[in-house]
């Protein structure tokens, strides 16, 4: 079976765009990521994103950005996972050339939510929940994160504070990444104080949205050994889903679909955890960082945080996080955020992490989560041995 | 390389599904593929869906609706490229199943548009064009449609009346097709004189959108020998892309995405046009039906409308289209419709179209196009020899 890599990687900052385009965003990162592989076309294009058609009027994604990429022609199609667009779309990817029909294969994932603001873009990210038996109840993300939050405080017998771990690694991270969009500094005696959003949720506790795009090149990792010095193989691809409600779930504290693409990739990588140099994970509220450490096995049921206030997610720690911000504060385009994560792991891979570089990088896991953790898709990249 | 065969296939009447809910209407149709196919669950889901999120407030369907129709765990995503999504999320499936990654794998296609009516669901559905350059201007689909039949007429000489014949053939086919929205006759002298929709497209040229769901489920060829007495083998599979917006194209009546994935489709399959027994195509308007014959190849430049006139389109012409109503008489649900269109192919070759029956289909051609033709994906069909 073809194996495949990541030739070039490509992103722009995280910010509030508002002075560019959905196409334009996306082709900037199109751009660095087909100067960084040195090719000028593709054979498919697959876009992430989550939100276009809601708040930006624009759907067929796929055409409109192959087209203003100057791709005219190619396969394109937008894939879909609410905030885990973009893993989906770096899934499908993999899928085309894996199925020897696509040769080279673009992912862009590119999101805009920042040209309006309060109601309209949470009840537009909200339809990433079940819209007929949460939403309509009044269910937002941020509440979704505050009932996960009370619940693991009550079940796990920890306060507030003692999630600040995780958002303090991110912004001390973020401070070295220049692309990211909160770079202050944050200390985690201020971290439970933060303006309030859904109690026990503060400001500095979730993730802000932000506008960007990033990109991946894929092809065979025999191909790819021709065309860059050092191709990054995906050594595991793994998609799973769970009950998209809450109340349907045996356990909430559970996310089954991490546990379930985690596994499948560590199957198809051939890893352990101890293998894993860092793990860029979706931290959309510092209880999902836990969450998702532990349903993907690197703590036990209720000590994901312990992992965060012993220092282990640190760029020296047992398994780092969040390296370049993390969704908390390199800042959380939604749809674009998975692809941001299979970019940052590559370069921490080759090297070129800059300040934000884990020592020693060999192998990492990105991992992109949609909804209350409805959708999971876990990608193992590594260098060639 | 791993050939793919459809072991099932399922569909619902098209008509104003007021009284289900989205997921609900995924579930009919699944339910009936999965029965076809003698099989409880599938590896993988690909959810063809166009405006879900605007016109139900929900996105997220893959997990959704595998969460809904018992299969929670199972890989499952969005497929989006405008009115082409059923038809996008179909080639995913053949990629998936491809890659060997993926054993079985199952389409759905859905669409809600009835629930609202009026502006919220022409600007909901203009989303397939380019928001920034046509329909910030009030381009509308119709008024795409219009535009491209006032062209046509010009540049070919041609009157409105010339176009009768595509109308005339699609209904008199869903007269035979239970589940079609709309089964009365047309008759050629009334077709010019239909209310007008825009200037000169009247409600008896334009495809009415319907809420409705279809399913096929796919697996490798050899599997599904085993499983199944008929599995029909998909022997070719494109999907191309064009300028998205008209003003960018050389040429606006010439349909280039059809062309090329058209080609590309026949030349996977090995299949000339005089092989093709029948063509599900793109009827939104009757002015996208020429356009497709003539993009395709089944007609010369300007000739398309001829097939119409002559008769050449019918049960027994030629090259039979629409045959169990298209989407200008079996209805169009938008991201459900290039699935619909795999079906009837699927029901044709196995001699399962009842009164829709085409004599002998051996091979047949479904083809699926986004917007005012920047997507456009074709999948060619035939009983193993």
């Amino acid at each position: 079976m073809t194996n495949v890599s990541i030739i070039g990687v490509g992103q722009t900052d995280v910010r509030e765009h508002w002075d560019t385009s959905i196409r334009h965003l996306a082709w900037y990162a199109i751009e660095a990521a087909l100067d960084d592989a040195h090719i000028t076309k593709v054979d498919a294009l697959y876009v992430g994103n989550m939100l276009a058609g809601q708040l930006s009027n624009q759907n067929h994604l796929g055409a409109l950005v192959a087209d203003f990429a100057g791709m005219r022609g190619i396969e394109a199609v937008t894939v879909e996972a609410a905030d885990a667009s973009g893993g989906a779309a770096m899934r499908q990817a993999v899928l085309a050339v894996k199925s020897g029909l696509v040769e080279t294969a673009l992912v862009v994932g590119v999101e805009k939510t920042t040209d309006e603001t309060g109601s309209p873009v949470t009840a537009a990210q909200a339809t990433g929940m079940d819209a007929d038996y949460e939403v309509i109840h009044g269910l937002s993300y941020a509440g979704m994160g505050a009932l996960l939050m009370r619940r693991y405080m009550f079940e796990h017998g920890v306060e507030v504070v003692d999630f600040a771990g995780f958002s303090v690694n991110a912004h001390a991270n973020a401070g070295s990444n220049p692309l990211a969009m909160f770079r202050n500094r944050l200390r985690a005696d201020r971290f439970a104080s933060g303006p309030m959003v859904a109690d026990p949720i503060t400001l500095f506790d979730a993730a802000p949205l932000g506008d960007g795009a990033a990109a991946v090149i894929v092809t065979s990792s025999e191909r790819a050994l021709d065309m860059v010095p050092k191709p990054v193989e995906i050594a595991g691809s793994a998609l799973a889903t769970d009950h998209i409600a809450l109340h349907d779930r045996k356990d909430v504290l559970w996310l089954q679909a991490v546990e379930t693409s985690t596994k499948k990739a560590m199957d198809a990588a051939g890893v352990t955890h101890a293998d894993i140099d860092l793990f860029e994970l979706h931290d959309s509220f510092t209880v999902m960082a836990a969450l998702s450490l532990e349903a993907s096995g690197f703590a036990e049921r209720g000590m994901g945080w312990q992992l965060a206030r012993d220092g282990e997610i640190g760029r020296n720690g047992r398994i780092p996080i969040s390296t370049f911000g993390g969704l908390k504060a390199r800042g959380n385009p939604l749809g674009a955020t998975g692809v941001y994560q299979v970019v940052e792991v590559a370069r921490q891979l080759r090297g070129q992490a800059e300040d934000c570089q884990v020592a020693d990088a060999k192998i990492g896991m990105a991992q992109s989560v949609g909804g209350s953790g409805a959708t999971a898709v876990t990608h193992i990249l590594r260098l060639p041995v």
